[in-house]
C-alpha cells in the first residue's frame, strides 16, 4: 500500500480498551516501519487520561508512555486546545478516542473539520443527539465533508465486522429489511445461563450476581440491565440503515430493573433485593418453555416500517439467536439479496483485545486513505 | 470519500455473476455521481464475454452494453493487447474479471504492472501456483509492488465479509490458529438435506439429483463433488493466513466421487450410477448418527502445523457448522484473541447478486485507494 510517510498519533484513554490499544499500536508500528514498498511510521505524540496527559511542545515520541504517564503532573487540554495543538504536528494525525466520555464525543466535529481523523469505540459520539451525528458526517471526508476521516467499528459488536458489512451493504445497493441480534455481551451470558437451550439454569438474580462476579457487568449492574448500552447500539445501526434515529430514548427499550428497585441506593443494594423479583422472570421462562421457546435479550431494526425496539423476545430453541454461547454476540442482517437466510455475524463482542482490534482495523483503514 | 473525478471500468464477462455486476455498477456509478463533497464519474470502457467485446478507440462509455454486446462481431483482445489498450485510457483503470477463466487470471501480474487494478471473484488467480500468488501480490500497491490494486473477496464465501475479516486479524497482530467451514453451497444443501440435525434426510444420490435439478450443481455434479472447488478456498484462505500452500492438490483433499464412477463420460451417466454406491454414505450416517452427530463436507486450516485439509468430518448436533440451513456458508475463525468461541461468518456464499456484491465492494474500496 502507498501509506504516507509519517503519521501523528493522539490517544486519549489508557484503561482497559486504551492499554490494549497501545499494545496492537506497538506491533502496527514495529510492522509499518518495516514495510519493503512504502515504510510508514507512526508516532505517538499525546496520551491522556481523565486526570492527566503527556506530550511535547516539539512534538517528540512518547516511547516510555507507561513511566511517562505515572510520573505526569500535567493535566490534560480541554478539546479546543488539543485541537489546536494537533493542528499543527508537521503530518496527518489521527486522534484514537479510547474512552465512552460524552464530552470528548461532542468535540469530534471540532477535530474533523480541521483534518484530523478519529478512530473509536466510544458509542456516545454516535448514539447521542442526531445533530451529533449530522454535525461529524458533514465535517468527515467519509461522510459530505473534507475533514479528517472517522470510522467507529468497535462502537458495536467491539472487533466484529458488523459497521463495515452494514456499510457494504447499504453502498452496494442492497436493501436491509431487518437487522436483529444480541449485541450486549452481559446480556447474552445472563440468558444463556438463565434458560440454556438444554434446560436448566439458575435464577435471574443468582446469574446477575455471577456475572458480576465474573466482571461481566458494570460495577452496578444496572447500567447494563436498564438496556441503554443496547439501545445505543441499535441507534448507530439504524441510522447506518437509513432510520432518522433522533436517540437512544425515542424508540421502546425495556428495562430488565424492577420499577421498585430504580431508586436504590447502591448496585449492592440492588442485587440484595434483586431476588424478590425471581418469581417473575421464572414466569416468563415458564412461558416461553411451554412453546419450546428460550427468553433472549435482543434488539431489532425493523428499516422499512422505521421501527427500533429493543427488549426480551421468544426464539425457538434451533433459533441461532437461542444457540449462542457464553457471552457472544450475534448480529443477522436480513436483506433482499441474501432473502430468507440472513447473513449472520457472531462472536465476541466486548473485551479490551476485541475491542482494541476493531479500533487497530480502523486506523488501518484511515492510513490507506491518507496517502 | 475525496475520490477521483473520473474512473474507467473494463469488465470480462457477461454471465450471471458479470450481469448482477453490471446492474451494482450502473447503481454505483449513479449514486457516486451524485455524491455532494467529490462526485465521481464512473466509465465502462470495455466489455467481453469469451466470444466478442465491445469497446471504442476513443474510450467513449459503453452506455447501451446490452444491445451493443449482442450486435458485436468483434472478437476479444487478448491480454496483453487489453492491457496496451487499458493502460492508455484517460485516467485510472479498474479491471473487473467475473470470469472463472485460468488464462486471465494469469495476466493479473502484466495487468497489476500497468497501474491497472484489479477486483475479481476468480479463485484461480489466487489458488493456482504459489509462483502466480506471488507474482501478483509482488505488483501490487496492497502487496510489495507499486503497481495497481487487487481484491478478491468474492473468492471465498462470495459477499460474505471472509477475507477482508481474515486480512484484519493478521494485520492488526491476533493469531489465527485455526480456520473452519463449510465453503460450498452445493455440499451445505447436499450434506444439509442428505442427513439433516432432526433426522431424516433422503438416499445420497437423491439428494444430489435434486441439487442438481435445483441449480445449486455445476452442469456435471462431479466438478462439485471432487472437493476442488473447495480446495481452491482453503489454499487462498490458508496462504493469506502466512501459510505456502503450493497449490490446492499439495495437501488432503477428500473426494465424494466413487473410484469406479471417475470415468463415467458424462454427468447424466454419473448421476444414473451414483444409487448403486448409496449404501456406503447411509453407513457413513449411521456411524455419524451413533455418536450423535451428523456428517459434513468441510475445509479447515490447522495455522500452526500448517496443515491443510478438506472432506467429511463429524459434528456433534449442536455444532454451529451441523445446524447450518439450506446452501449457506459457515466460516469460523479461531484466533488467540477470540479464545474458545470463534468469531463466525455464516450466509449465503454463493448466486449472482451476492457474489456480484463483494465485487462492488471492493470496487468501491479501490475508487478509495485511487485518490
Amino acid at each position: 500500500m502507498p501509506l504516507p510517510r509519517q503519521v501523528f498519533i493522539a490517544v486519549i484513554g489508557a484503561g482497559g480498551v486504551g492499554k490494549c490499544f497501545l499494545s496492537q499500536l506497538q506491533h502496527l508500528a514495529s510492522n509499518l516501519s518495516r514495510s519493503p514498498a512504502a515504510p510508514t511510521y507512526l508516532s505517538l505524540i499525546w496520551l491522556s487520561t481523565s486526570k492527566k496527559a503527556i506530550y511535547y511542545a516539539d512534538y517528540k515520541s512518547l516511547n516510555n508512555w507507561e513511566a511517562e504517564l505515572q510520573a505526569s503532573n500535567t493535566p490534560p487540554l480541554p478539546p479546543q486546545q488539543l485541537a489546536e495543538y494537533l493542528v499543527k504536528a508537521p503530518g496527518k494525525v489521527v486522534l484514537v478516542d479510547n474512552t465512552s466520555n460524552q464530552d470528548v464525543a461532542e468535540s469530534y466535529p471540532l477535530f474533523l473539520k480541521k483534518g484530523i481523523s478519529i478512530v473509536t469505540p466510544n458509542k456516545k459520539a454516535f448514539s447521542s443527539s442526531y445533530q451529533l451525528w449530522t454535525d461529524i458526517f458533514s465535517a468527515a471526508s467519509n461522510g459530505a465533508g473534507a475533514g479528517g476521516y472517522v470510522f467507529h467499528e468497535s462502537s458495536v459488536g467491539a472487533g466484529l465486522p458488523v459497521i463495515s458489512t452494514l456499510k457494504e451493504l447499504v453502498e452496494t445497493g442492497d436493501q436491509v429489511t431487518k437487522i436483529e441480534g444480541v449485541f450486549s455481551g452481559t446480556m447474552s451470558f445472563l440468558f444463556n445461563s438463565f434458560q440454556p437451550t438444554s434446560g436448566g439454569g439458575g435464577k435471574f438474580s443468582a446469574e446477575v450476581k455471577t456475572a458480576k462476579d465474573k466482571g461481566f457487568t458494570e460495577p452496578d449492574p444496572r447500567d447494563d440491565l436498564n438496556g441503554l448500552d443496547v439501545a445505543r447500539k441499535l441507534t448507530i445501526l439504524a441510522r447506518l440503515a437509513g432510520l432518522k434515529v433522533e436517540s437512544p430514548t425515542s424508540f421502546p427499550v425495556q428495562s430488565l430493573i424492577p420499577k421498585e428497585l430504580e431508586s436504590c441506593s447502591s448496585g449492592d443494594e440492588f442485587l440484595a433485593r434483586l431476588p424478590e423479583f425471581d418469581g417473575q422472570m421464572d414466569e416468563l421462562k415458564a412461558a416461553a418453555e411451554k412453546e419450546g421457546k428460550v427468553v433472549r435479550f435482543v434488539g431489532s431494526v425493523d428499516v422499512p416500517a422505521g421501527a427500533v425496539k429493543v427488549g426480551l423476545e421468544k426464539f425457538d430453541k434451533s433459533h441461532p439467536i437461542a444457540a449462542l454461547k457464553g457471552s457472544d454476540n450475534i448480529i443477522a442482517f436480513y436483506t433482499k439479496r441474501y432473502g430468507d437466510n440472513p447473513l449472520i455475524i457472531q462472536g465476541a463482542g466486548a473485551g479490551g483485545d476485541v475491542t482494541a482490534m476493531g479500533v487497530t482495523g480502523d486506523l488501518i483503514k484511515v492510513l490507506r486513505l491518507l496517502h
